[in-house]
């Protein structure tokens, strides 16, 4: 979608791509295209919401939207394109607003930790890191085996900032006029980014078992005399596991070795070898793409210990990236030990006061690192000192590089 | 995606975005908007195809697509951006690329036919409505209420067009070099227009039942008396029919009225009504979405019939539609009636000889109207006459106005 909204999408001024040429026509008007969506949502907001009956009112949609990075775009994580789920809701209350809060994390931490096996800490952000329009913004945040944080799905509660900026006002149920509140929460593709690098290893993509559509591929091993029994058995085991949309690569065109290598980078989960030693022994082999671990099993366990082995293919991948995440964080009040941290690519646990100067200078002297967020357990920071200025410190919070 | 590859969209010249500004900064060189997807692809299809083993290449994709539409866009028929499914297939042989029409054919009309509840035509283009990379194009055609014919889902078979222009060859078995074989096929948001248009009404939306997600909405009719035990019944009725996502609307605040007409606009497909008279008697009252038909059903028989019901409303839809395709289309061999068919807003099928030239008179003597499709039957043409230049037909061919 073009806007036509120029006036409103100052805050992403920068990073506006300006349509003016439509094939050989110059367009009378240039158009932006859709960095965010407030600036054509709100409006519409303005004019549909009269009365508290009209409220709460809970938009959601997947929506793309450009925004023209100048930095190097890194496939997933930042690109100048992306694919982008929104919901931008509005209420009566700040009390059903805030509410709202816990519902969001819960519902993106399902789809992130229980789907895509990534543990991430959620966390407030410090004002300079907030949202503009927000009165806070939290996000969810993992870890990348090269110690890059990435930002994934957030919430912003906005107070009644954009009401004010857009004129969302409602009759209460005494006929006051008053002003909505109102929340923006996010998800974006680059959590596949984040999956893809935290899984994933030399030998190619590493799928975590409930997000692979194919858990399984099964390649028989083809010698002229036994083909036809393997075949059978390979057969009569996809349509044994069915329920995990097994791919029989029967093709006799390729080694089993190349075959072998081609799953392995398309990251199915489990594969299934079966060849003329195993058709003796009524078993077949299993090789786990995780940690390319061998096992073998009854053909008549299969199908109760494959759904076993998903499992444990998913937990691992957990634990893993919950340990890279545990392993890569320290906690120091010592500002020379903190620079070191950040040099070996920690993510680092610091007190500091909420200046936004502070801040400044923390990028300056760490090469780029930033305040992540707040510390989420509000460890009490009474007697220490904001690791960069010296004075009394507001909080503890995470500082480190991201994407 | 911005492609720069402008000397390939020639084609879609003069509709194509072209992006010229970033925030403040002139870009060096104007980037287009992508339109069409061939461009980006075949490049790299090129690059990727070396022998048959890498055979058939198939791929499938959802994106969005900007088209510099410069007539009145009518929403989700003919938008600037919409979002498309397409594929694009490649082969080593020609009848493996003919033999995929029918799969694709039966996918489309899977998603169309059996869930939206639209019947239609399929059909092949004459060659000048075809798509211009094709060998021939093949598209699925539904009739709105006002006559309009949309095209759905469409397959081209491409031939070694695309081959040919992008370089994309491959060794065969025999060592010797071939272009490969292509097609490319397309389903869009469009559907959806064509799915509201064809079965709503004046008080809105009419989704099919398979396509709803809530396929039930409970109102409870709440009098200060009963209230308590009509809200009892009404959760107990949502909990057992909890597999159809039931909408429990129990707010106070709105009359009954205003509720049933809320969702009727959203095009529930049920609505249950729970008053103090249906709890004497131990029933509800069902009302159906699409013709307002009134039933009282018994609590107990509830999940029996309720699943006939949807199946029913899903008939009745299809039918419906089936039923307006049919009425709406005539036959002749003389122009002035065609004329006078196509002025009363019908489809026709005429006799056309394959000149394109005809294809130009017919469309300025109808006011627009075109070549729609060729007569799926292959009815005999043979005694039949040009019905605009009177030399002997090709073919029977279905003409009409589309968006």
């Amino acid at each position: 979608m073009l806007s036509k909204e120029a006036e409103h999408v100052k805050g992403f001024a920068p990073e506006v791509a300006w349509v003016t040429e439509a094939g050989d026509t110059k367009l009378n008007e240039r158009l932006a295209i859709r960095p965010t969506s407030e600036t054509i949502i709100y409006p519409s907001y303005s004019k549909w919401i009269r009365s508290w009956k009209n409220l709460p009112l809970k938009y959601n949609q997947w929506v793309n939207v450009v925004r023209w990075e100048f930095n190097n775009p890194v496939l997933f994580f930042r690109t100048r394109e992306f694919l982008f789920n929104e919901g931008h809701t509005v209420f009566a209350t700040e009390k059903e607003a805030l509410a709202e809060g816990p519902q969001i994390r819960k519902a993106y931490e399902k789809v992130v930790e229980e789907f895509m096996a990534l543990p991430g800490i959620y966390g407030r952000k410090t004002n300079k890191e907030k949202f503009a329009g927000a009165v806070f913004t939290e996000k969810i945040h993992y870890m990348l085996s090269n110690s890059r944080v990435i930002e994934g799905p957030c919430f912003h509660h906005d107070g009644q900032n954009f009401a004010k900026a857009y004129d969302i006002k409602f009759l209460d149920k005494n006929g006051k006029e008053e002003y909505a509140w109102q929340n923006t929460w996010a998800i974006s593709t680059r959590m596949l980014g984040a999956m893809f690098a935290i899984h994933s290893d030399n030998k190619g993509l590493v799928l975590p078992p409930k997000v692979a559509e194919n858990k399984i591929v099964i390649i028989p091993i083809l010698f002229d005399k036994t083909k036809e029994k393997v075949l059978k058995l390979a057969e009569k085991i996809k349509k044994e596991l069915n329920s995990f949309s097994p791919i029989l690569d029967e093709r006799e065109d390729f080694s089993p070795g190349r075959k072998f290598s081609e799953w392995e980078l398309k990251g199915i989960p489990l594969r299934i070898e079966i060849g003329p030693k195993d058709l003796e022994k009524n078993q077949v082999t299993i090789v786990k793409r995780n940690d390319s671990k061998k096992l073998e099993i009854k053909v008549s366990s299969l199908k109760k210990e494959i759904p076993k082995l998903l499992e444990q293919i998913q937990t691992e991948l957990y634990n893993n990236a919950k340990k890279l995440l545990n392993s890569n964080t320290e906690k120091t009040e010592n500002k020379k030990q903190m620079i070191q941290f950040i040099k070996d690519k920690k993510m680092v646990l610091v007190p500091m006061c909420s200046s936004e100067k502070c801040e400044d200078v923390l990028k300056d002297e760490t090469g780029g690192a930033k305040t992540l967020f707040i510390d989420p357990k509000n460890s009490s920071v009474k007697n220490s000192k904001c690791i960069i200025c010296n004075k009394p410190a507001d909080y503890w919070v995470y500082v480190g590089k991201t994407y």
